[in-house]
């Protein structure tokens, strides 16, 4: 290790070469925020740097895990005291802005907000949209497919992306940067680094395809009496405005953020049993809005929701967002919590979440309790759940509450957070065990020393 | 290969494994309609029975071609005498229609029109949408990543699928049928299978992606006087429209098409330089026409547009687009003739265009001629050549002169038809050394004997 470890500090110089106390002081994980554990953390500011560093890792049988922003939350980026951390934090730069192709070229390690704001300068938008954007890096979006609250209308990460860059494990660089929407010129590589969690190759680089920013976004949040008058609201939502996002919050939920934490004041009352908040991006400045009530006052009159309010200015979005995104009063209230991100198909969620609340109360009587939120347009809940310890046994427990169902509804364990180290052993209730073997298959013929995030993704 | 033939008629009985005449009476080329060479076609009817087939084959190292439609344009599905061709013409089920989830089920052989059709019955719509819609197959549409007519708003096949089955070459099943629009569980292996022509596996069932149908569309054909002018329209309708088709047709296009063949009545004058097809789906059944109309005005006075017809019914919409769609008149006119699909920057279209007319009427002054059309708003262009005769050393001539300018512009040599057997010898244009490695890499591991599809794509 001392040997390549100077190899490296000759590449990257000393500084860039953090190790001891360095290492100690950085997190590795975003809830818990344990410390940073790994022989070294390097710090490369080119492709051809990290190619160098991968060459003599491959020689020298070096495991390494690879961070972005370290905001993941399946454990994917923590490494061990005989791993190196590679960390993109260098690999900043934006190197093209096309607007009439609508295009960004940049390198991994830039935080997705960043791209967003170049975006639109230009009048254009990079439509990817999560409530860690100021710390969440492209190149960790792209490793793990990342999702957000505007997949319903532009998909997740993996559509965002037209090209690619990725350091192999032997130091190979695949450079894919293709800038078409239409490339079928052989196999789509990008595909395989793509949700692939660092475990295939390192991304360096990508091109990202930019969308029109539209004239005219409304939002709302709504309150909603029962689960079938949200999946009602839903569809009609969905065909009958331009919907970009559609988020809904249990009572479990919207109660904590606002009365019970105070984190939030309250716009609507607190005792309906779901909240949703709904927003357009659409063409017609002139009609979007006066259409976007009609529907609401449709919905009120049909009994759809119960009460509503819409923002009527940017800084009112931000604060109905803020009761959806604010994680860190879960944090606070709920910590030592289990998180959970699992996706079903939508009629089957309702009941899932009750007999989930009913068997958890069973298990955990006295500190068992569950707050339930999500990206339903995409029939993908986040579950948050704290018992009062997060012991192994008790983790067990819940995991095995929350994840069973799934398999026999055939829902996900992991809807867009990614498998990590967290998920791994569960990874058979989603995938069948033909699937996991072509999975160890892609892993042998691009990785077979086993260094790329080594005990991530795979059992 | 005779005992081979024999186990696999125990198998699927003699009807299903047709061999002489029944062979040569099919074509395998949907251009040239050369009659299909092969030692004999199976037809299975379920998975079971091409995982049989395939497992025998493996042993014997049979190579086999899988058959969709046969309408691919590349060579993808030319077999010869000692292959053994899989039609997948049985296998047409619609095995579920999910109205709620949003979700079909499949067999692989079913033509996208039937899915086209089914997905109508409930009021959704399967978005992708091609000329060849009648007998393309969705296995097909699957393996050569199809394009069409609506990518500009849905995408690609790659985007309209969300889980797949596909029968490995050693005759394993990889069922990797989700339902779930987000399933971040390990790696995504359905992208191995989308746009590799039937090199890494044999699909055969597919749950597709449906999305709601809307409820107002509005169509019109416009004449448009300059290249620039064509991508200021394509940029304000993609702004201020709720696009879902915007189809180019170079002045070459639409004279062949209407006066000079007599096909089609020319419902705009034949002396504009560009005219386009502009398509919209739109939630606002009151006032999107209104605001087409406003725009195709607002685009005439600001020169974009010379002139334009707007359909007024779903017949008079069918006729616009058959001058777009109808190639058999390009096939009598053009032919003996030569297809490409190319994709590059849009501003860099016009002279391209220019650059190619020019050069080929400098080499073949004679008989040379090149038609224009295409998917503008994704940067994919349809160019039609032909220079009297269809030898080996015309084609490498016109080839030569389409592909080279693509390297140097960043284009693709195929946007959406694929590389098949037609364009491997390009491949190198639009690729480069390490994709193309790693692509060889993982054919090896998937198909490590090279029994799928063999000759297509890789060099
Ligand atoms: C408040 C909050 C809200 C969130 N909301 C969402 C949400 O709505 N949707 C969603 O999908 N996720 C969400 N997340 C999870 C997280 O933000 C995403 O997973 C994000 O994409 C991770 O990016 P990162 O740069 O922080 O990656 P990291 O945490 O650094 O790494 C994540 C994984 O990717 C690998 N990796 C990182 N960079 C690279 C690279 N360049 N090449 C190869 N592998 C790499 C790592 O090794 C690790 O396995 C949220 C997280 C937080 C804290
Ligand atoms: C009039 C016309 C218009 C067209 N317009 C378009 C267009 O707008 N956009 C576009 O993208 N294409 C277009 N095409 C090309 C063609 O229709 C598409 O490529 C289509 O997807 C092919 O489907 P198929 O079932 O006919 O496949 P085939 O021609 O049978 O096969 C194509 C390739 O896929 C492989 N294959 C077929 N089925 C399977 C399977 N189940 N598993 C594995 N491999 C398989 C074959 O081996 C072959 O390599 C057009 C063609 C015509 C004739």
């Amino acid at each position: 290790m001392d040997q390549l470890l100077e190899s490296l500090t000759e590449i990257l110089g000393p500084e860039n070469v953090l190790t001891g106390e360095a290492v100690l002081e950085r997190s590795a994980d975003w809830f818990s925020s344990m410390p940073c554990e790994a022989a070294a953390i390097v710090r490369p500011a080119t492709t051809e740097q990290l190619s160098q560093i991968m060459t003599l890792c491959h020689k020298a049988r070096q495991p390494v895990v690879t961070h972005g922003g370290v905001t993941g939350v399946v454990h994917g980026a923590v490494a061990s005291a005989n791993e190196l951390v590679i960390s993109l934090e260098r690999m900043t730069a934006i190197e093209e802005v096309d607007a009439v192709g609508g295009t960004m070229t940049v390198q991994a390690g830039i935080p997705l907000q960043s791209v967003q704001e170049a975006a639109a300068e230009i009048d254009m938008q990079f439509p990817l949209d999560l409530g860690a954007r100021g710390s969440c890096t492209i190149g960790g979006n792209i490793a793990t497919n990342a999702g957000g609250v505007q997949v319903i209308r532009y998909g997740m990460m993996r559509q965002q992306v037209l090209g690619l860059e990725a350091v192999l494990a032997d130091g190979r660089v695949v450079s894919s940067m293709n800038r078409m929407l239409k490339n079928n010129a052989g196999y789509d590589l990008k595909q395989l680094f793509i949700g692939s969690e660092g475990t295939l190759g390192i991304v360096t680089r990508a091109v990202l395809r930019l969308q029109p920013r539209l004239p005219s976004e409304q939002c709302a949040m709504v309150a909603v009496p029962t689960f079938d008058a949200l999946t009602t609201l839903l569809d009609l939502t969905s065909r009958r405005l331009d919907l970009s996002a559609f988020e809904a919050l249990w009572n479990s939920h919207y109660r904590l953020m606002t009365e019970e934490s105070g984190a939030h004041r309250a716009p609507l009352p607190v005792d309906s049993p779901f909240y949703a908040i709904i927003e357009t991006q659409g063409v017609d400045r002139e009609h979007d809005a006066e259409r976007f009530q009609a529907l609401l006052e449709q919905a009120f009159e049909e009994g759809l929701i119960s009460d509503a309010v819409l923002a009527s200015s940017e800084a009112q979005r931000q604060e109905l967002w803020a009761i959806r995104e604010n994680i860190e009063v879960l944090i606070r209230a709920l910590g030592p919590m289990f998180s959970f991100d699992v996706s079903l198909p939508i009629p089957a969620m309702a009941s899932y979440v009750a007999d989930l609340e009913r068997q958890l109360a069973q298990a955990f009587p006295e500190a068992g309790r569950l707050v339930t939120f999500g990206h339903l347009g995409d029939g993908n809940l986040h579950i948050m759940v704290t018992v009062g310890d997060a012991g192994r046994e008790s983790r067990y427990a819940v995991e095995k509450l929350v994840y069973q169902p799934l398999a026999e509804i055939g829902g996900s364990i992991s809807a867009e957070h990614g498998i990590g180290m967290e998920k791994r052993d569960y990874l058979y209730l989603s995938r069948n065990e033909d699937e996991i073997e072509v999975m160890k298959m892609l892993k042998k013929a691009l990785d077979p020393k086993g260094l790329l995030n080594p005990g991530k993704v795979l059992p």
